[in-house]
């Protein structure tokens, strides 16, 4: 492949100084591209943490974890570990547990600025001091798993965070074979 | 959770004074008491990516992917991206093709100091020097994917990484319901 050919490790390259929206909206763009004719979740999934990834790091927002949790073939009360960036991460979260389980039995975006002042919150690990878990929706409204992303600092993530989000999450809902 | 008690990132926390041998049993064992009860295997292989990143970043060993390739569901033929930690990567790679695809229809092990000298290599990231590619067979003796670990220096991997990452993928066989 020569030097000026676009490898797929350059969906990943985002500009620190564009806006926050800007790069969330390029986030959305890459999805879209990357997932166009591939409908296996893992799959799209797994492209999507590292988008998100490495996103927040060219914002630059101090994320330690950015990936998903799934329904659990198991027990559809509860969410798998699904993949992901970031430190080791716990396996099993029941609905209505924690963030990423109120997120899942709600249907709605937790925004969390200190996840310390959040009732049973799981820690995972130590270090976390902000959240936001978003659920995946499909059309039939069944929660498919909840798209999470954890910050070193308080207030790591706002409203602009949750409009592209819930956006990409709304996109992931849509163009996966669940 | 109380300060002390252990949390599921802290498996991530490797001490860069231990000799690579030791660094890559912690991997061996941790993923050992990761998966303990847990058979899926988007939830086992997105945990051993995070342990795998960490572990080569703190021997240091200066890689820029590390992830797993699975058996397209819906082409037996043909890997599909899985769970992994570093920048968007290829989706597809067909048996026989590139280092991934020729450790799974060789089902060896492709130890390549320098990937521009492999034929057919496929890039996913310009970066890439070396690579190792480890292929994860049942005791059934069917590929079920690769483990594949990529590095922006020459040389990247010895006989040792070799050594303890077929320990790893075999165990990675045995331990999930594919």
């Amino acid at each position: 492949m020569g030097e000026s050919e676009k490898h797929h490790a350059d969906f990943t390259n985002f500009k620190t100084s564009n806006e926050k929206r800007e790069i969330l909206q390029q986030v959305i763009d890459s999805y879209s591209a990357l997932v166009d004719g591939q409908t296996n979740w893992v799959c799209n999934l797994s492209n999507a943490s590292s988008l998100i990834w490495h996103a927040y790091h060219s914002i630059p927002t101090n994320i330690n974890w950015a990936g998903f949790y799934v329904l659990d073939p198991k027990d559809q009360d509860q969410l798998i570990l699904g993949p992901f960036q970031g430190k080791v991460a716990c396996q099993l979260i029941k609905f209505g547990k924690g963030v990423c389980g109120t997120a899942a039995s709600t249907k709605l975006t937790q925004l969390v600025p200190d996840v310390e002042k959040f009732p049973g919150h799981i820690a995972c690990d130590g270090g976390t001091q902000s959240e936001i878990v978003v659920p995946i929706i499909d059309k039939t409204g069944i929660v498919r798993g909840v798209l999470d992303i954890d910050c070193l600092d308080l207030n790591g993530f706002d409203e602009t965070d949750k409009e592209f989000l819930e956006k990409l999450a709304q996109l992931i809902a849509e163009t996966n074979d669940w």
